[in-house]
């Protein structure tokens, strides 16, 4: 390939073929945080490169991932792009899209998170939005990469997700296990799959989904409704033999709503998780978290922001409710 | 070198409407340095990336960091655009410029550095030409973020930086202490703050400014003037209460000259830090450190520089004269 | 966001006038491994950054490398391209190139390795194509940075590359040395060159290369030579006094061959490792290594590939007969 790039698009333009490119955009923000003891500044920039292709054939194929997924040789447990463990690769035609890397599961594609808030999409309160899907999304990764095959077929959509069960490092791949050893132990060597579908009407969409890895499954069920400027979401999981010491993980409920006035967006949510204790003398415990919050757009990539989260995993000494103010930045 | 890169300008020049974008430059160099004892090959090659856009109602806003910038997962503490430890992001209006992240302080942006030499910018020594300043540029990461403020008005420019006094690692943001723990003291949390202001009559400018941090304070008077071809730089900074194990940091007494024929470049310095002892039977010390070098513009963005530089700080063991020689280039 | 970016090429063309720029493109690879026992995901993606510029007197200067390269705060013994120990930079011209940095050695460049093959440019195993040249691309990098000096007139290119001789560590430079010790000895601070000849005839070549490190040399031959569409590579390679615990590493020969078919190209190679033992009651070993492969080319950027490999250094516990089967992607 001759490294004349830059110019595809212009090229690309001007003389009517398709040729691979590679995009750069950003992301950035800044503005406070109020930790639940003190005010602390909280800024970031960060740039994507998103690479996109065609075959002869027609097939569409790309990749994408950040500067800072990009690791590897200080720290080989950690996310990198160019070892599977971060970013994504992917493939697509007429039979539907397979993506490798660290993609989200089928049932994270199928249903997704409750609703980001604040000008630090939730991390001010350790993303508490999302629903902790038991495969992808950076789970598993001692496994190496995920694969994530969609297909869509008028207003139904599938979903399939696994690992390959083997945590074994090799010399292009990663993992946890010990090197060449076929019986390491340190860490699963059972595929975690998932399967999901889902059923998009246009101003609302339901989902199911299944996955498993080890003994542990995870039924979950989401659905969203759109009604002119008011939009609303609900995501239940139910988990079985999911253990984290004296307790077992049993389910999550959330909901949250958006209602949008012109440049103004306010936003919600609520989940609960049920945790049974496993243990005789421990009783069970429900752990609330809360938050609400505002965008305004400032136009051209530019949003105002702001949130309160009350969290019932953030009451360690400090204060259990959490906020942030600031702007963030698309570019 | 033009920094014309990516069209976006161009197209969106042409088309008239404004669009957020991410601008690709880099540098490089290569050459060789005499450490003292060996002469030793050095070279790099880096990528910074620009993102720029504006808002509806005609603010800027921004941000920059460099590859080499980006490296949190593997090293907490060290640099991170992604985590605000290095690069920043601003917000400019007209009422000033708002800059948060890795950024200087108000005296530094006030008064800067002497000037750098030789083909590595003075890194050869240590970067010895650089004043130390009391807060920002690298300080006080601990605290995470620096923010700075910077407003001009006729001649006149103020500048004002601070930390937000919290040392407490939090989801998103980084810090040196104790996860959660409001009394954490292994670093300060005191506010770290700059004050700044500067007269520029054109061809001369001189500044004044005051930082505080903890106990130790720094007061910093700086001033160029530029005649013709020649111009000349001096800055003087006094801090009280800053100690380093037994001697006290007390004064930085500093002095460049460059003078320009064509494309050559012929620049010095001089710098005098004089440490007081605290002990009682170690006597005061002056630490002298001068260099001189030369520039050629090679035109393109390319410079062939040498220099070389004696300091006191470098007498351990090997030889306290130092030089380079080599190429720069611009991207 | 429009992704228009980049244009700068079409507007220097337009323009006329020449600029220093940054070209970002970038690869991606996805599919499975065998690695002896278990079938693995195995992906990535990655950018490369291509600098390049003009002097006003007609020198070409660049520099070139990957995100992935660039790691040095968390591991300053690891691969930086901002500390001259990853990617390269060059000035060329009249008199040749002269490169810097993380550069192959006169010995590789002009001979090379064997041909690559599979999805994973035989990373699958380890890369076991790769010839092991005693001078530059990743040796010797205690020592900072390798330099490669290459000309051509005719049909004859001559390459000599040599590192610095010194591996101590200095602030613009890295090294393994112990920091500002000029008699450091953990690692060698002998000069490590290499220097070679390579006559080219345009459907065939040969090289000749000599190299030295410390007590150690390697003599190294190397052709390749094309009919219509086969091509065939043969390399030999003599060391001495090059000591690995209780062998001695003797000699490698290896060939390789390639036949294309339109979009299909067979490759193969095999290599035998000559150990002699230097320790008396063990007896001498011979490493065989052979693969084959086929690539199928999707346009575009494309390349649907596969490949076997056998060899004797992967017979640690699993199978000595690892594979691959994947896409990869030029963008």
């Amino acid at each position: 390939m001759k490294k004349v790039l830059f110019a595809t698009s212009a090229l690309v333009m001007s003389a009517g073929f398709a040729a691979a490119e590679v995009a750069v955009s950003g992301d950035g923000r800044m503005g406070m945080i109020y930790d639940g003891d003190d005010i602390q500044f909280s800024s970031r920039a960060r740039v994507l490169f998103t690479l996109t292709g065609e075959s002869d054939a027609g097939l569409s194929f790309g990749g994408k991932f950040r500067v800072d997924q990009e690791n590897y040789s200080s720290n080989p447990g950690g996310r990198s792009a160019a070892k599977g463990s971060a970013g994504e690769v992917w493939i697509s035609g007429a039979y539907g899209k397979l993506s490798m890397g660290d993609v989200v599961g089928a049932a994270e594609a199928a249903i997704g998170d409750l609703y980001e808030i604040g000008y630090t999409d939730g991390e001010f309160a350790n993303d508490i939005e999302e629903i902790w899907y038991l495969v992808g999304d950076g789970n598993n990764k001692d496994q190496g990469p995920t694969v994530l095959y969609e297909y869509s077929i008028d207003s139904i959509s599938f979903y399939a997700s696994a690992t390959d069960g083997s945590n074994t490092a090799w010399y292009s791949t990663t993992g946890s296990g010990d090197w060449g050893d076929a019986d390491a132990t340190d860490g699963s060597d059972d595929v975690a799959y998932s399967l999901a579908a889902k059923y998009d009407a246009g101003n609302w969409w339901a989902s199911l989904a299944y996955s498993k890895h080890d003994d542990a499954d995870e039924i979950a069920l989401g659905a969203e409704a759109t009604f002119d400027q008011f939009s609303v979401k609900g995501v239940y999981a139910k988990y079985s033999d999911l253990y984290d010491g004296v307790y077992e993980f049993d389910s999550t409920i959330g909901l949250s709503a958006a209602y949008n006035m012109d440049a103004i967006t306010v936003k919600g949510f609520w989940r609960r998780d049920s945790w049974d204790a496993t243990v005789a003398g421990v009783s069970d415990e429900d752990y609330d978290s809360f938050g609400i919050g505002a965008d305004y757009e400032l136009g051209g990539g530019a949003t105002l922001a702001g949130a309160i989260i009350d969290s019932d995993y953030l009451d360690g000494g400090r204060g259990d409710t959490v906020a942030d103010l600031g702007v963030k930045f698309k570019f």
